[in-house]
């Protein structure tokens, strides 16, 4: 099987999803941002105080799925009917996982809404500490799950494959 | 040391930065696109035909610096005068590198712009291949150096601490 | 009932709208600039030699609305198929009354599209016009009536309650 | 004096502001929106539990002010360096002020920054609230206060004049 | 028959097209970006080193066509689901024409999607080579065929009519 | 000469202007809309009923020219002072002339911004006539002239050259 974005001479392409039939679909992505401990620390007495760092991130995540059709040359404009982003965090590695799930009925999938929302969130988190920890790295952002559409349901096998092969 | 993106009540803030003074500020970020050995195949047989999968992925790169203050919600709006996104092929295991360094005479700096120009390449490439290649993981996507500002010259330590000591 | 807007833990989410139905939906919103006697003589002058005062915020109200989504942050994106904005010059108090009524087959609403097109129009009035009157306000903001979907017709039970009991 | 954002003919220009010099500027606006005492309610109680009502709102205020010049068509693109929005709640009428305060080192003022963050932040509220209190009125947005430029500081007369002289 | 974009005062409005039924449509537009000969051949040797204009030209317009109803004022917000953009080189007189396919389900047309799209290849051609050429002339563009709605299938009785007529 | 937009390698580059001095700049472009005699008629005869056709088209330029960055990849976003959009009716054959103005002070010229202008304002005409004629043609656009920057002033030899030469 070849790429589909791209013709037979290579060129990019939309790929034409006149004829598709609209189906429900849903996408689950996940993302990680490693953090020192201290900025980790720094990330949770924000929110004991009822502070805004993961709240940024959320609405950020949120409105940058619906963005996506803008960001990424090639993605179908769609109007997404749902999306949600949760964050979840991590001791050991230092770190905040973040979880973004996308759903639409459409011709296309929600896949780089649902990647796009993660990987935006993690800027903002980054953005909103960087004063304090320019290291921080976003890492294992990936798809976790893909039901709908022609294609039918996708589930990562092995949910650290990433991160475990490098280290 | 506590964040500077939020009040002393924990409240999301944009940093005031109208006495700061104007500087020349670069920053260059990194980050990684972990793939299946052949849809590394693919993405350079692409090339090899002259084809568009990583100049679309340079491109979507480029634009997305220039709107990284609509995507980050506390990051200030700068009128950027450099942009390069560079890749490099791995072979083991097989990635793709994304290189993007930013520049600005400006009173803040353009660490963001570079990060998200990474974040938003690796998301085209993903686009791009994802009908043959649903795994592909983004990873080790971090700030390496920024000259200019206030806080001077920052070099990440150990290029590849992120994956590495966390692991 | 409580906020749809949030979980039960107080977070931001989008509402889900996947499973609604399809239906006509038409909002009106309406809203007030209040402005000294003589900005209101200019507008109304502009207007009799062609001008493009009242063009211009017409303008703004309609593009205003197709770009919703992108302002409100859980605001669904949807495709709205009418959107009209209307004017209406008032003598006593000086002002110009803007009036907005959207349109759109789909699974959510369009109170927000017809809101923000009023805001938007108010707000280029102002711009228009503050170098001779940098004390207009834009008052009285407010959705009139709504038909389609679930919840069914709302109709404004006062149309002037906003200003008389607040007077 | 007349209108600047019309020419002679009353058609709409871009006022020229090339030839301006850059100075500090700092523009704060105000805005009400107006609601039932149990919509408050349910803000407060959404605070009480560190919920995102308020936060979603102030964030929709921010990244609005950067939007500016794409909403407002003769509106100048700059590049804000501050934007503040702040929240306060008022129990007769039940109410929630907003607060917005934009600066900039520029040839052109932010008095539509502040004001369009105000406005936005309002519609925010409005869209957070709406399933339980349709009724909700944007009202009293106006500017309070403006400094740096050629046409100096701005300080509105009386506060209220803008609901109580007209009403 | 009258102009549908303006009411019988003559202003602006948006077309309702809630009632008009979801139809297959396509639309082909082409355009021409006249050059220098020497500015075609360094056009010719960029894609014979697999260089970028071109392909950052179709990029361009790809993305433009989605942003159609962001650009011009009255045309409803569509998401369409096909778009191509192809280049022919003219030797005589020394020149690139430009052909965009655009496709959607909807209920208005796409044409304006496939004019946006050879306008805005057509301005970054201009912008790649300008440093070069500053004489290059955006020339032809227009609509050359169009089916699916109400008004059927469209195409162009002349191909060349628009520059024969004129010279 | 070369391009200065692609690398030796021919790859797409932002140039690197960060070096650059600021001066003032203006560029001046032109364009034209051909369109049917009645076409021609029914735009004029909305101007006589203080109609919003050319009103809508100017409207739509000034804000396209806003945007510019954000259409033409490798274009540096910049905040440009001053932008007018002028029209001028011209009988034989029937058409509309469209030039735009625009003004900046900085390190990169408003050629785009300028051609942008034109461009979107040419396809507004077209969208708000083209109910009643498809037909009509942007054709002729173009730089006039341009002033400020190293390479100083521009001025286009022969205005009418691209047309009759190539003819």
């Amino acid at each position: 099987m070849g790429l589909t974005h791209t013709d037979e001479g290579g060129k990019a392409r939309m790929v034409d999803v006149t004829e598709k039939s609209v189906t429900e679909r849903v996408a689950v992505a996940k993302g990680r941002v490693l953090m020192k401990k201290n900025t980790l620390s720094l990330v949770l007495a924000n929110e004991l105080k009822k502070g805004d760092v993961l709240g940024v991130a959320r609405i950020a995540g949120i409105m940058a799925a619906k963005k996506t059709s803008e960001l990424i040359p090639l993605c179908h404009p769609i109007s997404i009917t749902g999306i949600d982003v949760e964050f979840k965090t991590i001791k050991r590695p230092p770190a905040i996982d973040i979880i973004a799930t996308a759903r639409i009925a459409s011709k296309t999938g929600v896949e780089m809404e649902a990647l796009t929302a993660v990987s935006v969130s993690a800027l903002t988190i980054y953005d909103m500490c960087k004063a304090v920890d320019k290291e921080m790295t976003l890492t294992d952002i990936r798809l976790e799950k893909k039901t709908g559409g022609k294609s039918g349901v996708f589930i990562r096998k092995r949910a650290t494959v990433g991160s475990r092969k490098r280290a």
